[in-house]
């Protein structure tokens, strides 16, 4: 579905979806800081712990990718935008934190979710752009998309909830395995990535609204 | 004692140690793999989770290494096989956790020491082949070896055992000490990486058997 | 104020400062190295423990720097000198462990203030040669003077004191913020480190000797 324009055309596509998935990139790292400053207030964190779980949590997962698949300075450290972002996301939970409890669990749920499916395939596409096999760049997606809320929780001192509960991960692998499986099979790459990122998100909701988790096994054979 | 044998039997008998030491660095990662989804279950985590320690603990310590010495993207990142061992020790855990409590303790702890020793000399000797200095080159042998555990010690919120109890760090430094010394000393690197790796193993092996700890200090000078 | 001599003169004078920020360097490297041994052992951990942690402390900070702006291997791992000067710092506490309590408080917040302002400029002015924007030439300010005190806690099992209490990153962010903004009015970019430095040091001295600290804030309104 790769559209067959006059080379002019194809540049101003290209230039407007280029500035959609920035647009969309910088949206994800948004909601990912309102998470990590509600998790650092929650955490009894001073300001300057917020602004730095809103930093990790939103850019953590894409900067430890990049330092994996040797894509140095990684992208959200040379681009300074990425940082601001984070911190303006960083700083509306400082200034409206009365109305946190407000806000529709629903609501931030969707938002997560919709991150997740975008970093989980942008992390995938760019560990291939990298020269990465196909099995690491499923792997990088979990990574970029999980990457950052397990290094909240380190700083929380928690064990990371993504290895213990919930379908989150498992959900950004499974996007990642479609995109990738789908472009093997010849599939046209930019409708594998939709397919991909909605696969992702909808196991994510479904999951949720579900109460899923994966089963949990103990070393005598009982839960 | 390197082999002085013509050029085609060169190439022949290192293409068998290469395949050889590949064989063993897959062997020592699926040991850590196990190690690493043990302790997984033990900690309560879900299958993601056991399959995440199973990789960083088999992994983490080379992966940091190599983003240390500037050798990126880190070798097991490159080559999904080591990815690949990782989750099939990881798996092999997941399908058999009942049976784990069957496992000899010595069995493990001596598969696990076999595995520190690879792993350490395997680490200096990269480090200097990067061209670092001996003493870091020594450093990065207990990185390679202790840097997994470690790292699975964090992700299940505890102090890493490696800093406060066992002889387990202190003999992958002595047994790459003994391999640098040695190489200084202009002693044959083959010989002295075995010798290393031998007394590794023995100090990790006696230290068990005698229960030996290194010593605690407190800061009023009492235990 | 950069001094207009001869060539001969300003090699002289640059060898002469080049000796004294390494010095500085080493004096900060070691005063750190002494404040994270002493960390491990009232934390509990072994010799080997203690070791690691002065090294964590006194150098990870740098190290991550140096990762994230993409100069590797990191300066303290090519340079081993770094690591003999932290593991000197460790050794020290080992030894006189007996005596850490008679270490006057003032002395040792002294220091490391001291060293903090040095790893904060220093951190800066290396990014921003490595080509950083402004804004994450300061963020590298804070994680060169904190990030290795953060190491630590996270090794100890504790929330990073940086990111709960404390003006002492925020030191970090605000000498770092004077450079930065003083080169960027044209001022002499000598003069600039040594206010930033100072700014930097008399901020975390004065909020140490007045007790200050940042606000919390609560999700409900409430402290």
């Amino acid at each position: 579905m790769e559209p067959s324009a006059v080379a002019g055309t194809q540049a101003l596509l290209d230039g407007r979806e280029a500035r959609l998935l920035l647009g969309l990139d910088f949206a994800g790292t948004y909601v990912f800081a309102v998470e990590g400053a509600i998790a650092a207030i929650a955490g009894g964190l001073d300001p300057l712990g917020i602004m730095v779980l809103s930093f990790a949590t939103a850019l953590g997962g894409g900067i430890l990718r990049d330092l994996l698949i040797g894509a140095t300075p990684p992208n959200s450290i040379r681009d300074e935008r990425y940082a601001m972002v984070a911190f303006a996301g960083g700083a509306t939970v400082l200034f409206l934190h009365r109305f946190v409890t407000y806000v529709p669990p629903l609501l931030l749920v969707t938002l997560d979710a919709a991150g997740l499916s975008l970093f989980a395939i942008a992390g995938a596409r760019k560990a291939l752009d990298f020269g990465l096999r196909p099995l690491m760049a499923v792997l990088m997606a979990a990574i970029t998309g999980s990457g950052g809320g397990t290094l909240r929780d380190l700083f929380l001192n928690h064990v990371p909830t993504v290895l213990r509960a919930d379908i989150y991960a498992v959900a950004a692998l499974a996007g990642a395995l479609v995109m990738v499986a789908g472009q093997r099979l010849g599939l046209p790459s930019r409708t594998m990535a939709l397919v991909g990122g909605a696969a992702c998100f909808a196991l994510r909701m479904v999951s949720v609204w579900r109460g899923w988790s994966l089963p949990h096994f103990s070393l005598t054979g009982m839960e």
